[in-house]
Order: C-alpha cells, then sequence, then structure tokens
C-alpha cells in the first residue's frame, strides 16, 4: 500500500454555527439529521472537524512542532501532540453535549473556530474512552487543555 | 456552505500491518515517519483509521442501525453509536502504546482489520480526553466494547 493520496473521499456533515467560550452550536445539514437520532441518551460527544484553514500543502507537510502555548520547548512529532499542522487537519474534541434541537447540538468546550466543517459526531463511551491514568509529559498539564 | 463532497482530500498515513486480540501492529508510513517523534512519551493514543470495507455508496448512505452484538434493539443514529457504516467512514480507537521501533508502533486494544489505512494519531491527553463520569445508555455496557 502506497501513501499516495487515496480515493477517500470526505463529506462534510455539518458545521460549527458558532463558537463560543461556554458553549458552541453545531449543525449537522438535513440530509444527515437523522444520524443524531437518540444522541441525547449520551452526555458527551466526540467531535471530528476538518481544520480546514490548516488545509494547504504547506500545513500538511509539517511533521515537527513546539507544540503552542506550552513553555517548554520540546519538538514533537504531530503524532505525538494536537497540533493542527499535520498531514491531515483533522481535529477532535470531546464536548458535553447540552442540548439537541432538531438538527442542531448545543455543546461546551469546543475547541473549533465558527464556520469549521464538520466530518463525524460520535457518543463517548468511558467503557472504551476513559483512561483517567494514561500517562503523559509534563507539559501537557499547562496552558489551555489543547 | 453545502453538504456536497469537498476538496478536502485525505492523505493515507500508515496501515495496519497486524491486527491480533492481544497485540497490533501499526506502520507508518516512511514519509510521515517524523510525525511519530516522542510519541513514546505517551502511554496512550488515539488511532483514526479509515474504514476502507465500508467505503462504498450504500454503508456511507447508512444513518439509522441497531448497534450490533448488542442485545436490545434500539435504533441509534450513526452518530449515536460507534457503527462503521456512516457518512465518512472513520474509526477512532484508543490504545495502549506497548512499544515504538521506527515507524512501528505496536499497541494493546485496537479493534481494527488487518490492511485498514490510518489516517491520524493522536496522544491521549487525559486532561481533555477522559471523562470516567459520561453517562451513557446500558446497551453500551453490555458485549464489546466497540
Amino acid at each position: 500500500m502506497s501513501s499516495m493520496e487515496t480515493d477517500a473521499k470526505l463529506r462534510l456533515i455539518g458545521v460549527v454555527e458558532k463558537s463560543g467560550r461556554e458553549e458552541s452550536r453545531l449543525r449537522v445539514f438535513s440530509e444527515f439529521c437523522a444520524g443524531l437520532k437518540r444522541i441525547e441518551h449520551f452526555s458527551h460527544i466526540i467531535v471530528l472537524y476538518w481544520a480546514h484553514k490548516r488545509d494547504n500543502p504547506e500545513e500538511r507537510k509539517v511533521l515537527l512542532v513546539y507544540p503552542k502555548r506550552h513553555a517548554e520547548k520540546t519538538l514533537m512529532g504531530v503524532f505525538a501532540c494536537r497540533s493542527p499542522s499535520r498531514p491531515n487537519p483533522i481535529g477532535l474534541c470531546i464536548v458535553e453535549l447540552v442540548k439537541v434541537e432538531g438538527c442542531t447540538l448545543t455543546v461546551k468546550g469546543l475547541d473549533a473556530f465558527e464556520n469549521t466543517p464538520l466530518i463525524d459526531i460520535k457518543p463517548y463511551i468511558p467503557r472504551n474512552d476513559s483512561i483517567p491514568d494514561a500517562r503523559v509529559p509534563n507539559w501537557t498539564s499547562r496552558g489551555p487543555p489543547t
């Protein structure tokens, strides 16, 4: 298998309609809206978005970064930090699901800009997804969470 | 913004070389290998893969499913479960990072088939990613975790 670009085609399933320090609003496009059925059974969701501002050849070539907003200068691979500059500018954020109204989700804790396209939403299931004692380097405990 | 297919082009950054009940092996393609620098500072990583067996027009139209391998018959939206049939067949799995050797990662707990393409790897940071008391419906506690 080669590393060439692939036929794998992303579809945009929605958009960050409003991004706030407290609450943000996600709008799922009407043709995908049925996919939200019973999502309110979950208190938290995993939001995958396309960091479109980083979708250019230069940013997608970046493989090493000094994680921003962290004082310590440790050069990290992009797969070892949450930099939005990476081969596929996919952002991942776990947020609290506050409210569901039709195709619109109100969430708390989103780190994406307004107008960012959404590519997937998944329920957060602690049995799979919560590892409270995972080991991390010290710098991850300072500055903003992502 | 429309929901049409987008210019957002995915690149395959690696492949699931071996998938085992205990350990699995991920190979990052050599041109992206520098992106792994210092990933061994983390005990767990988030693996994003392209569930290529579901990458066909029919599976990508699926918006409602009865989550497999769970006894209860509750119709769920694909964004409210972890079904690999969904508009973008992106799989997400949090795994223990056992060993790093060059461009190869040995991990524990991966739910992807052999030969599955990788699209991103991120470090797991409990401060962002661990929500032990997130609320879920009962059916998620039965059967295999994903």
